[in-house]
């Protein structure tokens, strides 16, 4: 008998269909002698339509408020979770995030975990009950609604696992597991039955976005075993999905490279020729921080002449502002000139193994020369390296990278 | 300066729009230095929205649950209302039933309030903070969530007004008042000043819907000034409404009769010749009773020769089921025939001044007789008279007792 938390997102409860679905996968499991505690976000488009009501009150609601009415989503499915339970003859009580107790600051909107109260869930699962708890949710210490920000059931499923030291904390998905890349760019690409939970984290990052990365930081800072599971999938018939590993596990198989990842909404600006002197690049970015731009690379390479460049790159839809806030300041850093492109994806190669094996760079960049593929940026950590291209090589890439890191292969 | 407990209903706050319009009247009363606590409903359509999600998934859903899920109705609008006033410089504060405390008991779907915590709401209220309330829920000593049934949000707002010793609880509805009766029957209608707590309940379960009748019965138990409201007045043109008094207030007007009531929903049933001993009436709705229909008006005349005949009315959408079941319990009962008519309606004529005035019942009679009514049924308690009479006298026969009893004539 093994403790299991399960998470179930908004696809998966998306109507009482898919509800009855739900309750028909936690009962097999349940009959197979497990106790479980299943977190679940709110019914798909529920979050969004409470925001559009919040908004055409108030343009930028206020968040306690915003939290007041947007907790009710999870709420709703946890009721219809349980009775669709109960309706097939299993015991289930559900539980609000003020009811567990899920405690968190009062940073509405996005909102931390500090600690969660065990005592009232160990009783119903030692009483045979399956736990039903509302995701994304909390109350702070004076018992105002807290929500954790768009993707927190993930989080509270996490935080549940590590509270209650669940064996293992499943996240059900509409895909099942994590994909050495997007299949509909790469048909040949292999689901991975192992990924490390650094690796997860710059896959998710770089767009595979099948995890909230803040969930994935959790399950490794707590030692929670993670495994990514489809919904969708034929009772009885289910695969084993991808499991979320420590580094420092036993007999982990340990891939060169686990993924290509990729991100098509890029767009770059580069400063030219500003004076190479110390809070250059604080000058150039705080001003973008400051408008809530989000920076993903950012790369200065040597200057010459007391004088260098600065590029980095942010979202598309934020180019256009990063353009016009940094021509305003241009004058104010003593830049020559701001140019900028539009037009450009990023694509990573991600492993762990790469640590260990030097020439994994130059074999990428030998493949992406060997298309013709021309390099505009590079940008590396430890277990991953990027590059930004034309937008129209996207596709050329990864499956160009996908197939000289040897992915369509099955593992040894 | 007073406290003032208002309760908005569905209708009032069905949308955005109709949210920020409660927001004005409540900044109104705000203005002219009123301290305000505000109960909600769930926006309009939205609380069966929720009740319709529940039995898609079971066609009785579970108590516990069901009140999980349709509480969320009442969280959403209480957080709109919320951002609704601070967008118009207001401050504001929202409460679910759990967050005020509103401890009830744990009969879900029909919870009754035990006791309620005003310490949170007192010092938001001596902080200048309007207080937003939840209505229709509570939560019981566990920490379950209840909900009090519905039209609870009625409830809420009395209690509310109660707990907190309000000047007046005023409850906001789309129509302007109590009146003497449906002016769609009656344009000479009027709107009454002020009506008794006893008038109004015999007046509610008549069928004038204006307010819940538990609320009422709150409100007469806790001596708490409930005033009937309409929300769609324009601001500054307010009427007065109808103020629902205590019998003893002194200087209080005391019309002979204050409204006519009616209920078109009615069926009667009879039983013929049944035995004339002890027992006989529990064993006729004792059946009845088991089958839950609920039982309006009973009959039982003096017997002739040891039998005598019994009669009955119901809920019009329960006539096949109550026939059914006395024909099956006939030769039990020993009753000679059944028969019944399910083409009649009940109307009323409600007033507390019927006790210090003797006549009117034939008063009433007459006025029937000369219009060629003829009379089914007759039933009386202490502030009313019923008669039952075929359907197709409804209008006529309200129309010409609300004309002998001077309804039309503003009182002296």
């Amino acid at each position: 008998m093994a403790l299991i938390v399960q998470k179930y997102g908004g696809t998966s409860v998306a109507n009482p269909e898919r509800i009855k679905n739900v309750a028909q996968r936690v009962a097999s499991w349940k009959r197979r002698g497990h106790q479980l505690v299943v977190v679940v976000s709110a019914m798909s488009g529920e979050t969004n339509r409470l925001i559009g009501l919040a908004k055409e009150i108030q343009a930028s609601p206020d968040p306690r408020e915003l939290d007041v009415m947007v907790s009710t989503g999870e709420q709703v499915t946890i009721g219809l979770l349980a009775m669709a339970l109960k309706e097939i003859g299993l015991k289930a009580r559900s539980y609000t995030g003020n009811q567990v107790r899920i405690l968190t600051d009062d940073a509405y909107t996005k909102a931390r975990i500090l600690s969660i109260d065990d005592q009232a869930m160990r009783a119903d699962l030692d009483d045979d009950t399956i736990v039903i708890v509302a995701g994304f949710q909390g109350v702070d210490a004076k018992g105002n609604i807290t929500t954790l920000g768009r993707g927190g059931s993930d989080t509270t499923g996490v935080a549940l696992a590590a509270a209650l030291k669940a064996d293992e904390c499943q996240i059900y998905t509409d895909v099942d597991g994590v994909y050495t890349t997007d299949p509909r760019i790469v048909p040949e690409a292999r689901r991975l039955n192992a990924i490390t939970f650094e690796e997860m984290l710059e896959m998710a990052s770089l767009g595979s976005k099948v995890l909230q990365i803040r969930s994935v930081e959790f399950a490794g800072k707590y030692k929670v075993k993670l495994r990514v599971l489809s919904s969708l999938e034929e009772l009885g018939k289910e695969g084993p999905g991808t499991l979320i590993t420590f580094e420092d596990d036993k007999n982990m198989e340990q891939p060169i490279i686990s993924g290509i990842a990729f991100n098509r909404d890029e767009a770059k600006l580069t400063v030219l020729g500003v004076p190479d002197r110390p809070g250059i690049a604080y000058q150039i970015l705080g001003e973008i921080a400051e408008a809530n731009i989000d920076v993903d690379m950012i790369i200065q390479n040597i200057g010459h002449d007391g004088s260098t460049d600065f590029s980095f790159t942010v979202n598309r839809g934020e180019y256009p502002k990063a353009l016009a806030i940094l021509e305003n300041a241009k004058a104010k850093i003593g830049a020559r000139d701001i140019t900028g492109d539009n037009k450009i994806c990023k694509v990573s190669a991600v492993g762990m193994g790469m640590r260990s094996h030097p020439g994994i760079a130059s074999k990428m960049f030998r493949a992406l020369a060997e298309e013709g593929i021309n390099i505009k940026m590079i940008s590396t950590s430890e277990i991953k390296i990027s590059v930004v291209v034309d937008e129209k090589y996207l596709e050329l890439a990864v499956r160009a990278l996908h197939k000289v890191f040897d992915l369509d292969q099955a593992a040894a």
